[in-house]
């Protein structure tokens, strides 16, 4: 992998210290956390010890004071050795700063710092087992009861969902009304009424512990509303989503170039018929292909990071990041697999855990269908 | 699905009860089969006694007397109910086989009835670790000792390695030649020397007890030798392939067709912004593909199993089959997990299961990159 | 090219004479029907003397009494001499059966002799300037004076535009209806007020006289209706329709046979770093794909064709073939031009006229959006 | 068309009178041009003129001091007027470019200042009819006699070889060598025994003078030779190529930009069924796909321009963009055009020559074929 065009010197010591960690701490675990459906609980407090949490922070709550870059370097150091278990740029990338931009004082006070250090682990949950990139239409609902709101609703494919000790909930406080009915609130798991539904099954992203979320009459001080007023909500979203969904490019395109490197180094070693794998002109095409659209992705997305760092990453382009990239990794993954013939399809070999990954990228943060849609309208 | 071209009456007898046993013996359990990663062994038993085992062996050994209509119509049947766990399509149509076609008298009345009737369950060993597709450079041998061959070597990737009985196995009797020093011998796995390795964590087929097989100085009687002579298993490999790889395509062809009905009915309950997935242009368009491909796949099949009845299939039309029908249903698999969202993505739909099953058909039976060759010598 | 599955005896004995015809009237005058933009008017002549035209029209009506499978033949063998220039397959299967079809027993004698004969040649008016597949919106209006009809409008795309003699013309009757006042009339072409517009400049299919056909205060008598009353025009396309579309679907795929004929024999002749281009392994993939599709393709459509000729072809299916077919044969002429490097892109070889030629087929008989559309209603 | 990362305000000046020259002189004439399958002579000497020729060349050599960026925004505003038979980037971005690196101070003396006020028109002659991506068979020959090079052979697919008045010809000046023996040398086509076929009849780029010429005992002065000592061909060639390559993308890059730009315009007026064609699903989504794609090219050619301006872009990097622009600018062509129906297929409509235009392009250069084997070399 080539140094990205927005790496610094800080960011190249950054990415040793990262790439450290997640050989040390994270590869080795990876297939236990798969069997157990979720990363170890004191890995966030390892990796907070280290900094590597909420390093696009402020120091002032706690943070690292760093830019999206920095979360940039931990998501494709954390590509390079194939975990996909390891919720961390949701809770860096995505919760944090939903608090940071939206949150009163008092929140982001209380809750970053803990969010740095890995004391408290983060969630967002916004689709809704009859709702999927609908968000206008959500049914969980937090009515004002006395100082309080009473949150009664479900919530499902939850990232962190397992673990999380915060969960930002999209929850309709006007029901009456669509987009401007939406507001987000801060709720800790351990208040009553709040209960986790089973870690759900999925293809890929096996060691997430993704899941399901119950609030049956969950009261939650007012105060844990966030952002100035009522019905925030939905400009909110679409303030931080073109993050999540860089944060989704920056790992496709990381982890298109890991495949191909696992893939290269497979073909080159293993013989078929009497010469390595790589020798065929049908592998040296494919794979000619993979390193071409790998090169094109990262140009790209080193383009997008640049503006985005610059505050001028638009939704579109980014909505073109997130559809292009993830359809390619997925393309990329597909085509690496098949080179490994049978042991493609070993869990054991990165390629085929890669390949089951992927295949969500193309769905959550928006489905590549729903990017297309956004993208249209700025045609 | 509709009626196959070759469905006779009888045949459609049979379907009912292949799809009443599958209904109500398999698709109940599937999700246990692929925890414990095998089925109940009494599976093979209870359809043993059905008569669903063997049902295109001779009466006179136990089996339907039926033809591989018959054994088609099961694979399609377990298509049906998205259960790839139960590997009766190898046992009955691949592993009976060979010892009907090579067996001697005695082999066949040994293990026919037995077979037929769930008593033993067949596999047969191919691949090895050290090779792939390229079979005339397998490792393990068989060497004369008395009236014994003691047999040395390992085995992967073996479909019902986990409980079969009896084993097929791919030797080399002579390895100082190529293919000429192959031979084909039937190992029962109660000997002495022979172990099975753990079953294989794969992507999809989860419910499948592939497994590695061991055998270390395993003594078999030299009648056991599957052929007349020594050297002709490659032969006989290359003569049983277009059947395996036509079990492939009928069950890649009933699977788009499973896919298309599960998604079109989700498609039209499933609402979104309003009003039914389906009534989005790009979800027709999609599954106007999706069914024209699926109706494509039909046709073009049932003319190969009407040519196979007939003793015409021949292996370039074969290879045909076997690698478009499964990169089309691959295909489909995954346009049809993409318009389900986030729920195609987790097991407990079946799309998400048949995606992931899908991907290893394009890799067994021969790669499909071998199909090609196979398909461009004949050009 | 196998020999079709509905190809009887008798319809091999026609091809042979097709064969011979195309091979010494078509394929060496095919380059200079391209520099002048229409076959020479005589060609017709020449075919009906052979009795090539109007096959699958009735002895009494000056035909050869035939069924769609003589049609195909002569379409089949046309596509075998990489001729686009001769609009007959239009005339023959489209044309003629309109009048056969809906004409009154007058229309019929007076027309279908002449068409059999080639004194008169035949075309259909559809699309107009600003319409597309959208028929329902023509506005090219036929109003009753006295016992006539007055029409006005364009009409553009005609194929045979610029030799027809007679055209059938899609007009309204009831400009205040949609589909239902929609009818069709005979217009012969020597009628005052009549005018052809410019041959239409087309990337391919360069040899047929395309055009624009003028219509300003053409006077008929109402005799000319084709229909016992106005406003069945819409049923009657729908009814005719498919027919189109499946010649369509039979020159694609013939198309792709004569593709892959003339690849393979290129690329075995033609050597590059010093062996034949076939020898290459992308070379050998790329044309075991195009091999496959157009046997897939040949199985499809000889299965529509049954379905065809026993009156069972249903308008989804025709759909299917149409866009399906077309879509395969261009990406199989794309395949095979890249194969012929720099002589792929030269008109002298037919790979490039087929390239160019095979296009328009995604497009004209309705778009393969529309074919979607059609599709989808029936899922 | 956003403005390209390299471009400073010299280059938007130097646009603004591309843009009215390509308006002005060039897109008037080109369906003329077309016609007559050659630009007017004299629009090298207008070019030549305002400067527009040799902008890459220095001063001293009568060129304008420029780079390549300077050939690049004439090349983009040339494909945004759809013209694609004016040979100036061959004649200014390679043909000059030999001269200015391996001339002599002599050659470059006399020629150079002739090409940049259009009084030459140059050419390159490397394929011939017998070989086509490898050099190193050619046949044409320069056997030394006296003080000249007699050259016999035939050349192919020579741009500019109706117009030419100097050609730089490939040949053998060593028959006995494969790469080694390949030499480059200069000829003036007013040479006894030179003479130009005739002018190919191609898919698509019409309105070039692409041209086989060939040359029966040509005597040049040894002095003609390009470079200090014979058999540097080879490396000259691979040298220059890479230019040539990054021409091919900057003009496949523009292509996409105008497409998208024209279909945008086109699907929002037209209307289909009551609404704008750009109002279907279907047409925003591929519309959506072909913004993306355009815009992901853009910006890697943006960076593999700025690298070829530092002298950074390596061999296998401009392959990648040689190949992937120029498939993905065919497959934008193709998109769109099906978006435009019938009129697509109408050469009058830009869209239309666009996509027979663009098909080359996966050819000449180097076939995208050759370009995956040269990145597969420096995986």
């Amino acid at each position: 992998m080539a140094r990205p065009s927005w790496e610094t010197e800080d960011l190249s010591a950054l990415r040793e210290m990262a790439r450290a960690f997640c050989e040390k701490e994270v590869a080795p675990n990876t297939e236990r956390y798969i069997e157990q459906h979720h990363v170890d609980r004191d890995l966030w407090n390892k990796a907070g010890e280290l900094g590597l949490l909420c390093m696009s922070i402020p120091e002032e709550y706690g943070g690292g004071g760093g830019t999206f870059a920095h979360e940039a370097v931990l998501i494709e150091e954390q590509a390079r050795v194939v975990d996909s278990a390891w919720g961390q740029s949701l809770h860096n990338g995505i919760v944090a700063h939903y608090i940071l931009a939206y949150g009163s004082e008092e929140q982001k006070k209380t809750w970053l710092p803990k969010m740095a250090s890995g004391e408290v682990v983060g969630a967002i949950a916004m689709t809704e087992p009859g709702t999927g990139s609908d968000l206008q239409n959500i049914k969980t609902k937090a009515v004002k009861d006395g100082d309080d709101y009473v949150i009664d609703g479900s919530k499902t494919f939850i990232t962190n969902g397992g673990q999380a000790d915060l969960v930002i909930v999209v929850v309709k406080t006007d029901t009456s009304e669509g987009a401007k009915g939406i507001s987000l609130v801060l709720v800790e798991t351990e208040r009553d009424g709040f209960s986790r539904g089973r870690i759900l099954d999925k293809v890929g992203m096996r060691g997430q512990d993704t899941a399901e979320l119950n609030f049956s009459g969950v009261r939650i001080p007012q105060s844990n509303l966030l952002g100035d007023s009522e019905g925030l909500g939905f400009i909110q979203l679409m303030t931080q989503l073109p993050q999540e969904r860089l944060i989704i490019a920056v790992a496709s395109v990381a982890g298109m170039e890991v495949a191909l490197e696992k893939t290269l180094a497979y073909t080159k070693e293993r013989t078929a018929f009497g010469k390595p794998v790589f020798a065929f002109q049908n592998t040296k095409f494919k794979l000619a292909e993979v390193a071409t659209e790998a090169h094109v992705a990262r140009v790209f997305l080193d383009d997008c990071m640049e503006k985005h760092l610059r505050g001028q990453l638009d939704i579109p382009t980014v909505a073109m990041a997130k559809w292009w990239t993830t359809e390619r990794a997925m393309q990329v993954a597909d085509t690496c697999l098949q080179l490994f013939g049978g042991y493609g399809y070993m869990n054991e070999y990165p390629i085929a855990r890669m390949w089951a990954d992927n295949r969500v990228q193309m769905i959550y943060g928006g489905t590549n269908e729903i990017m297309k849609e956004i993208i249209s309208r700025a045609l």
